[in-house]
């Protein structure tokens, strides 16, 4: 794969620059760059530039608003809905966590749902972002059905991702955000390519047999969630979470709503945070370190996150896929 | 095996005497009786009288207070933080259970904590309490060190249940209540016994190796959590919500205290309820019953809970192992 260097600085203005010159004002722009930029800073090459041809289709079929201007519903002093004004969901994310933060620093837990946005990135910025205040975060979304529920032979679940982060003054968070279909599409993709074979539990063929033929999965099959039936409750868990309790689409109600342009699909998002200092009280930093430590120091364990931390202190270039900054750049 | 036929009050009177022989006093004995009796109810008799040995074991030790006189105190209009004053978790959990429903109803979310209690039953009492509300209730608890970390070889999770409960108006909730634990330990004897292979996953042998071999993961070897790495990061959030958060024990703390009395471990429990009425607001019911009708009638689809509720109907005596009987009136 040819490569083109680019610093974090550089991908944020190429991204800024696409967004601006498809219709984005400013602020849309520079928040959904903002988050592209990060997953590139960390690695997380999957929702970074790759990302960015889906966000422009999504311009350019008027299907979602460059100039969303997201509004504040104070629903009571710990929750805070937001309506995203069918504009992508970094802006969203950006206006209402400091809300969020507020009311959880206050009454010791918060909830922030985003309505009417678009949501086509990772989790871990939001539970980030709120860890940086010393709380906990834990933040789910839904899309669009590509996974069976455990028993089941059709996709009625979205991957489903959920994400967890738990503040540790001085030091990155505790932090997970991983989706609950048991294998990325991506991933299985790339398995049936190289003829690999899938563990079983990872998905079932066009008949709804369980195969670990990841081709079989990947052309007319379905992925299954991850654990079984366990993995299967948590699925459902945040679908009740993410569109029920938030009041937007569930997954299959975004797949019949969407123009299908190729960008991501509209829906809710459920952010909550949870302030450990009000809640468990002093110490309470000494305490869960004193966990996160011995976990952290067993034999075989590395905890979540690891390797897009390490990349994140790298000030190097990234090494971006040059066909796509070439895509990119025909987008301006 | 011979049973006794005793009808659900038989039952209760059964646990509530036994308890108060041994020291307990009436609103803790019969806050027990209640959960105790509940589970044979629903014929989840493994915590059911099952579980009444163990209690009068920590009684008799003079670990557990059959006196106790839950604490409550008010950290936020959101947030309840309950001292179980070091009895058993139904007495605490039936006390601080209406405050944490007003909060929630008052402000969409509110947190109760619970500490210094000896939580010994399932988790779908209190998340279907909740839920009788129609809110939302998650909880969540660990006891002591006996599922190894995704990567580890060692115990250092409990099987840290966490239990989920979706109110569905004039109808029972949806509702989970699973260890992440991927067997449970008696499942595990079971098949030990009966000679029965293990799916790859479930457990390593006493040497940390992955094995099918029941008889190697029970004598000497640990139970691993529920789908891998993802499993294990579930159980990971578990232990930082119902003891870093709540300010109680992590299950490794929990087995260093403990007296070996045969009885339950102390410590604490994470309980939250929300509001869909204020969160997602009107015709929330409507669009959750959509979702939650359209998975039910899925091919192959059972939700979780449906044995129990259906148990729950009869009114015939439930059939108690004899043995266990007549230990329990030995106790007296």
């Amino acid at each position: 794969m040819s490569t083109t260097p680019l610093t974090v600085q550089e991908i944020y203005d190429l991204a800024y620059h696409c967004l601006i010159s498809n219709g984005c004002d400013d602020a849309n722009a520079a928040a959904a760059a903002r988050t592209i930029s990060a997953a590139e800073r960390d690695g997380a090459v999957s929702h970074g530039l790759f990302r960015l041809p889906g966000y422009i289709k999504s311009l350019r079929s008027g299907k979602a608003n460059g100039h969303a201007q997201p509004k504040i519903e104070h629903l009571t002093p710990a929750a805070i809905r937001l309506d995203g004004d069918n504009g992508y969901a970094p802006l969203a994310i950006e206006v209402g966590t400091p809300l969020l933060v507020d009311a959880a620093k206050k009454l010791g837990v918060a909830v922030l749902t985003i309505r009417n946005s678009f949501h086509f990135a990772a989790l871990w910025p939001e539970v980030e972002g709120i860890a940086a205040h010393n709380l906990v975060g834990i933040a789910c979304t839904v899309h669009t059905p590509m996974v069976a529920p455990f028993g089941a032979k059709k996709p009625f679940f979205s991957t489903n991702p959920i994400a967890f982060a738990y503040p540790r003054p001085g030091k990155n968070p505790y932090v997970f955000d991983m989706a609950t279909a048991a294998k990325a599409r991506g991933d299985i993709g790339v398995a049936a390519r190289d003829g690999h074979e899938l563990p079983l539990g990872v998905g079932l063929d066009a008949d709804g047999n369980p195969t670990t033929d990841a081709k079989k999965v990947h052309q007319g099959g379905v992925i299954l969630p991850f654990g079984g039936y366990k993995g299967s409750a948590i699925a459902t868990m945040i679908e009740l979470l993410a569109a029920g309790l938030v009041g937007d689409y569930f997954s299959y109600e975004a797949a019949e709503a969407d123009n299908k342009d190729g960008g991501p699909a509209r829906g809710g998002e459920f952010i909550m945070a949870l302030s450990p200092e009000i809640l468990a009280g002093f110490g309470w930093s000494d305490h869960s370190e004193d966990f996160l430590t011995r976990l952290e120091n067993m034999d075989g364990i590395r905890l979540p996150g690891q390797r897009r931390f390490a990349n994140r202190e790298s000030d190097t270039p990234r090494q971006i896929n040059a066909t796509l900054v070439e895509q990119i750049k025909s987008f301006m």
